[in-house]
Formats: C-alpha cells, structure tokens, sequence
C-alpha cells in the first residue's frame, strides 16, 4: 500500500473514493518519473536528432503531472475550480507525450514504457475529472 | 533585460512576440515565488487558522505557474494542444488564487503583493493564449 | 514492477546497481508526495499554529526530494560533483523533516506515516551516495 | 523593486539582510529559467548530439535551483541544517553547468547567457551560505 493510499484513509470528508484518489496520485508520480528517465534515454541514443519532439514533450509531460499531483495531493480548501482545469491539461498533455513515444515504441523499450505510464495516467486523469464533475 | 528576453531574441521562428512571451515567462516565476512566499507569511501570522484556503491555494498556484513556465519556456517542437489547455488552467488558478488573496489584503501586505503578482500573471496567460489561437 | 524499474533494466553501462537506483527514485516520489499530502494534513487539524515547523519541513523536503528524483533519474553524462552533495542535502532535509514529524507522530498518523517515508528515503540517499564515493 | 524584495521587506527578525536574500531569490529563479531555455535551445540546434551532456546539466540545474528557491523563499521555521547543504549543493551545480555551457559560449549566445545566470546564482548561492554560517 503505497504512502498516498494510507493518508488519505481517514479523508472521510471527501467526495471521491480516497483508493482512487491515491491511485490517481501514484499514476501522476509514475508517469512523472518515466517521462524524466524517456528524456534521459532519449538523450543517449544515437540518433538524438530525430528524438527532439520526444525530449519536448516528455520535459512537458514530467513538469505538468508533477504539478497535478501537488495540487490533487492537497485536499484543505479543495476547490474544483483549480483541480477540474489542471486536470483536463494533463490529459491531454500525457495524450501527446504517448503519442509522439508510441511512434518511437517498436525502436526504443524506454518510449514503450513511457506510453504505457502517460496512457494509465491520461486514463486516471479523465475519471478523476469525471468524478469531480458528477458530484460537484 | 531578463536571461528570458535574452535567450528568446533570435527565436525568430516563432509566431509569438519574444518580448511577450518573456513577459510571460517572468510573470509565471514572479508569480510562483510571491505565492510560495505568501503561503509561508501566511503560516508566520497568528491568525494561521484563517489563512488555511489562502495557503493552499497559493501552493497550487505556486505549482501550476512552476509548471507552466517549464512548458512555455521550451521552443522545440511547440505544441499548441499541450500549451492552450495548461494556460488555460494556469489563468483559472491564478484567478481563484487573486480572488482569495484580495480577501486578506486589507490585512496583510503579504496578501496584496501577492494578489498584485496573480493578477499580473493570469492576464498575461490570457495574452498568450489569445495570440496562440488566433495565429495558430 | 516500476516504471523506474523497467526503464533502468539495460542500463548495463551503469556502475550502480539498476535495482538500488530505481529503488532509490523510487523512494524520492513516495517521500516527495508523503511531505506533500503531511504539510497539508497539517493544515486541516485544529492545532495548526502549533505545526507550522512541520508543513515548513514537509514543504522543503517535498521541493527536494522532486529535484534529487530529477537528478538522478538522469543517467546521461552522469556527474558526481553535482549528485553527491545533492543526495547529501536531501539526506539531511528528510532526516530533519523525520524528527519534526516524529514528534507529533503519537497525535497525526499522517505524521508517522510522512515519518515512515522520510526514514526511508533518507537512507536510500546516503546508501546511494556511499555507492557514488566508493566506485567513482 | 521584485515581489520577492516586497514581501522580505517586513521580515525583520531575519538574521539575513533582507536585500541579499532577495536578490539571491531572484538569482537561483532566473538561472532555473535560464537553464531550462538553454536545455531547449540546444535540443533545436543541428548538432543536438555534441549538447548532450550541456541538456542533462542544464536540466539537473533548473530542477535544483527551483527547490533551493523554494526552500530559502520560506523564512517561518528557517533551520540552517537544511538551508546549508542545499546551498552548497546548488552551488556546486551551477558551477558544473556553467563550467559546460562557457565549452559552447563560442558557438552559441544561448550558452553564453546561461553561463552568466549560472555564474550569478552561484555567487549569489555561496555568498547567503556564508552569511548563514557566521550568524548562525
């Protein structure tokens, strides 16, 4: 059970089923971390140039899922004005970034797992928004 | 002049005015250091209890305008699908972060410097964004 | 198995053992997002004037722990001089976010827990720091 | 006058002349800008592969010098056992990436104004770590 899972056990008080809040949590903090390590691999092949767009969005994709996860992470004062925007961006901001590194998937193991991450984010990203919207 | 406005200069590729966007990008740095700053005068008052929607949404915007000014500042294979939403979002949470600020400007100086460093950045995200969809 | 995991598997050119750096990473974000979600836990109990050393700690320990993950998520052109003391000053930012948090560990689970994480995290930090001296 | 020097201005019970941490805030947020629009520009230029190890400093850099911004930006709680090591660290990484980016300084004004912003931080970085040390 990650760190997440077990502090939001007692969020009695929110709207959204805390294991899916923490799993949303865990896919941002994931999708983060992979899309910094796709960059660095990207960075150490051969054929960096062609690699460029991939670099690009994958600086973009760690910047954006690491601010969503601070700011979902945050529950004092929760206010779906913030949270229901930043959501929708991140979406679509993991949407691209697996795109562009499933072009580069059969090539490069890393870029399959970098899609694999921002597609399972993209994922928990549209159902929080959903849930946020629904019971708002 | 700011390193921004420096290293943009020759970015003549660009379809977007460099001295706009380096006006944006130092709006977003202003922005996200008067909100981690205010977030800990906030934590300094005796009056904590009261500033607990203000600290909070000071940290988010403090991330989101991090963020955003990770993304903006990259030029290499700009996407206008990644950019127009995180702006989008980033005006939305420098606005409720303003609006909660200006509450507590009466009292605290902290507060109105940084209601002051929100306005300026949202309208400035806003700019952009304008620019990015009509030139798009 | 993480992403972490995953990436670093062919990074055979490494001298530090693939699995102790993804478990490293690994331990950054839990302890990164652990801090997060303590500060603002902290924020919502009845005494939080009596835990602004805690959010402050928690808050500086979160900033650190994302940038070391950045850093040695990074494994081209690999430079001690940069991670070293780096891995040194996370280690001492979670050992004092550990103690501040232990204090109120009998009274917030979400401290034990954020105390949890921090132990462990700085641990990882100084057994990969001993692994960088060793074998540089 | 910076927001950050406006907000700094109260805080007289600092044992830090107000006006040096002031520009050292500055400092370590213009450099983490700087360093990140170097990182992107030298992924647009032709010979992206010779840049490799200037992208991975560069982007190590931002990401140390934000959290270091962060941290010396929150003045309740200051403790010096996580400011110092901090500081030193990011000194430490501004003097690698600059060493690096003065290698391109030649061929690229990019780099050259990297360099600079790297140079100031860390001047700015090392001088606040004396001060903290004397008076602590």
């Amino acid at each position: 059970m990650s760190y997440a899972s077990q502090m939001l056990e007692s969020d009695i008080a929110s709207r959204i089923d805390p294991s899916q809040l923490a799993e949303t949590i865990d896919a941002l903090g994931d999708c983060a971390q992979a899309c910094t390590a796709d960059a660095d691999a990207d960075l150490r092949e051969d054929s960096v140039a062609s690699m460029v767009t991939c670099i690009r969005l994958c600086l973009d994709c760690s910047d954006v899922c690491t601010a969503t996860r601070g700011v979902i992470s945050r529950r004092a004062a929760y206010d779906e004005a913030v949270t229901g925007p930043l959501l929708a961006a991140c979406a679509e901001t993991c949407a691209r970034c697996r795109e562009e590194c499933e072009r580069h998937a059969h090539e490069h193991s890393h870029c399959m797992v970098c899609a694999e991450a921002c597609r399972r984010c993209e994922q928990a990203c549209r159902d929080l928004l959903t849930v946020g919207k629904t019971s708002g």
